[in-house]
């Protein structure tokens, strides 16, 4: 089959790899329908961490069964279904609290199953997928009943969507909150869309680019602040009657944007942060001065999927419009290109 | 009246001071029964910040309205009233939203009013209190039918009951929650009561000093760990069937407990932070990783008093305990040494 590969830093390249059989009695093999590529891709495709070795590329896709072990009850061949971003066995202390980003013998594609075996990437044709049952969520519809934009939707929920809901959960979102979004990245947009779902009251996108700006009103944005730095925050208090948004989505992961989280949270509110972590400092003597309370991580979008798959299925929410520009799998490098250069808010992949 | 000035470390003195008057309009002078030593107290008579220039101390106290200004109007003279530890005007917009350690006009006691005029320390015979009618929360009792046992109780709502509190529900405590406390101090043998009047269903106190085990078992500690560093938190997740705490307060504010904090939290768990941190530093990828949440600060125990005094005073809960020494206030400086040495959980003061 063809996978995706890096072999560089701006070196990704679409290769033939062997086709994915099952190996172990919990593994499933999926046929890949749509897939994507990730904010967090971009960190090893610009070389951090290095690329030390080929590393096969992908985590979010949304695909048909196409074989299952004999351990495997929770999916059938032929089912449609969406892969959250890690796999996890739905069954350690962890999977059972709705943490699987910590499962005990969970992992992520393109790396290692418990037995040593590699995992294929998302960027692909066809993926083994361990740990199926735990893992696997199945969409109750044909495969051929899903058009251009609930494939899309569905492929939002292997991250983007569950990772924008994380933050807000992190933030401390409700009935009535004041929100503000730092990042217009797929996740930051996913973000404005959990918060309106969740009941906020206002939510401001931080964006400059109109394209972005767009979307985050079709998603739920009620206002945009293109300022950034103090002058950002400033421009989102006065918006919210003078004190800073009780919620913060910190959808980035750099420095200077958890430092735009801060500056724009009002004491006492919450910043939710998803993005990971690079040269982000917390201070601490700020934060418990004004009681902020700082809270996220790797998103757990295998815990959230069932309800976020019912919502979209019953068409209560759409994210699909974070996906803007479609490809087939043979552009993957261009796709990539879109991303880093901004050009694509993200790039929907075709095998 | 006899005030307590810190001059120089572990210089602590009884001293003349003029008798408090009324100043403003929304003053009111306040007769104290009884006041305290707080932990928070012992870093600057460590002299960490620097004595400066002689400073009043103390800022919790329970007393009786003596004086009031034209403009207040939820107190009145003869009324028994508890003060939290620090002033606020109960309409900007932080107090409205019950954080008062964030008002726009308030302040702490031993400092200056928004008039530059100084503030009584609480601990003294009598306190002018600004902002009476945001700050003051007066208690249905008369002054006569209160016994020791119930003062006592009453003046931990100043400061250390409403600080466990704030720590229980910063990290996210909740029905059948497990909860390690990382500090006996008073204020961690709070955390044990307020976790249990939320509903933790294990609660494990870290502690090595025997008296305090006793209290804590006393306020609800279900179990206790004597040790430290991955030891304890071991002993902890042990204890919890091979996770660590769903919350764990942190009631300290040294970087030793933030880390045993960390280390005794579960992946996807809250920690709650209210000792004032002391070179702290947060590991954010960890965090991250894990999914652990930090919140907390300074404590709005002006927010939390109504409903922890009415369970006082129902007989619910009983946080009593924490005081094991009274002393009249003429043996200040004793009460600072005992609680430096660890002589004594927290002294009350009887001018």
């Amino acid at each position: 089959m063809r996978a995706t590969v890096l072999h560089a830093p701006y070196d990704v390249r679409l290769e033939q790899a062997p086709d994915p059989k099952l190996e172990g009695a919990g593994d499933a093999v999926v046929r890949v329908l749509a897939s994507c590529v990730c904010g967090s891709d971009l960190w090893p495709y610009r070389g951090d961490p290095p690329v030390r070795e080929p590393r096969r590329m992908g985590h979010e896709f949304v695909g048909v069964v196409e074989e299952v072990g004999d351990d495997v009850s929770a999916v059938r061949v032929g089912d449609l279904v969406v892969a959250p971003f890690l796999w996890s066995d739905g069954t350690c202390e962890y999977c059972v609290r709705g943490l699987q980003t910590s499962c005990r013998h969970g992992g992520g594609y393109g790396g290692r199953d418990r037995a040593g075996r590699l995992v294929d990437g998302g960027q692909g044709e066809a993926v083994r997928v361990p740990e199926a049952d735990g893992t696997l969520v199945p969409v109750p519809r044909s495969p051929q009943d899903v058009d251009a934009r609930l494939l899309a939707s569905l492929l939002t929920l292997s991250d983007v969507m569950g990772t924008g809901h994380h933050a807000a959960l992190a933030a401390g979102v409700g009935q009535g909150s004041t929100v503000a979004v730092v990042g217009d990245g797929a996740v930051g947009l996913c973000g404005v869309l959990a918060a309106r779902r969740l009941g906020a009251s206002r939510i401001v996108a931080m964006s400059r680019h109109t394209s972005r700006q767009e979307v985050a009103r079709r998603l739920g944005a009620t206002d945009v602040v293109e300022e950034r730095g103090e002058e950002g925050a400033r421009a989102v208090a006065e918006l919210l009657g003078g004190i800073g948004a009780d919620c913060v989505l910190e959808c980035v992961g750099s420095g200077a944007s958890m430092q735009q989280a801060l500056a724009t949270v009002r004491d006492g509110g919450g910043v939710g942060y998803v993005g990971v972590p690079h040269d982000v400092e917390l201070p601490v003597r700020e934060l418990f001065r004004r009681n902020v309370s700082v809270g996220g991580g790797v998103a757990p979008t295998r815990a959230y999927l069932p309800e976020l798959l019912a919502d979209v299925l019953a068409g209560r929410i759409d994210p699909s419009p974070v996906f803007d520009v479609e490809m087939p799998l043979d552009d993957v490098a261009e796709a990539y290109r879109a991303m880093h250069e901004r050009r694509a808010i993200k790039v929907l992949l075709r095998p």
